[in-house]
């Protein structure tokens, strides 16, 4: 990738911890000043999230219990891009898995890092357009209730900080475009 | 705190790494169905993003290598809240010490998750209104630009995904009713 530049000398570099979710790196680095420094890396998969709106004009959000901070939060479906997958795909297969959903159109919007400071994390935002709802296939630890509010309304929440999950509240706001564009008669 | 509810039953818990940036912790869990499974949290204290505005009404932006990434990214002056710290005093000293700012007034934006499903951080944002810039104190391993934008024309940047670092775009949208009423002349 012409775009990645290679600043810090790498001397040396091996795993503190691996999982099937993420491995910690830890490599021995030397700055362009001489300096030497250790950095630790998150090395995760990317993600996808998606933004699924009904033909109706509704965005549907989830409410999902976070372990990890002890709270329900509101969110868009997101998931890991396993190994090997197409992020369209996978982006298909989260919608189905989690609300059920398939859409007419998936479009893919932009793309953000997550956790530049410690983590690989890109994340890769999809708008999942005339999604219709069915029957998820959720893991058994997920737990998960649906809500559907107007885009407009939607995109107010998310600049009002109400989604507190803060990648599903950019993942909506950088989709505002193409739902204005969508969904005109709801925008003032 | 009562918005805080407990789930799963904790069956165990215990640490795989530690470090002084985070620790990752393993917990054995019961969810209400009884099923057994294991939950891998990273505990990362909080942090703040900080959105530097001048009097003259330009956003000050960073241009930052980062390593785990491998590429430079567009973001705000951010760090972890240290134990024992106010939020905002943090938020005052990471303004000093990244771009050597020193702000009229910093008021609290909202707060939101960087990474709920594997991480604990809440970022919390704060605006720094009538920033003025002097020498920054930085470490050694940080490589840092600074780049000044009007405040309409880091909004529209965030909005169109320019800004790679998620939660900096974030903390510069959901900045935008305050930058709204202060720098009116600017928004269209």
């Amino acid at each position: 990738d012409p775009t990645r530049e290679t600043i810090y000398e790498r001397l040396s570099s091996h795993y503190v911890w691996r999982s099937r979710w993420y491995n910690v790196r830890q490599d021995a680095l030397r700055a362009p000043t001489g300096d030497e420094f250790t950095y630790t890396v998150i090395e995760k998969p990317d993600a996808v999230w998606i933004v699924p709106v009904t033909a109706a004009g509704e965005l549907v959000l989830i409410r999902q219990y976070r372990y990890a901070v002890g709270e329900w939060c509101l969110e868009v479906p997101a998931g890991n891009i396993e190994a090997g997958c197409d992020a369209k795909a996978m982006a298909a297969r989260e919608l189905r898995e989690e609300i059920g959903g398939t859409a007419e159109q998936i479009i893919p919007v932009t793309e953000f890092y997550t956790m530049n400071g410690i983590g690989s994390e890109l994340a890769r935002v999809y708008l999942a357009l005339g999604t219709t709802l069915g029957a998820p296939q959720r893991e058994l630890t997920e737990l998960i209730e649906l809500t559907c509010v107007p885009v407009a309304d939607a995109l107010r929440m998310a600049r009002e900080g109400a989604i507190k999950d803060g990648p599903s509240a950019l993942a909506i706001l950088l989709s505002e475009p193409h739902l204005r564009d969508q969904f005109t008669d709801q925008m003032p």
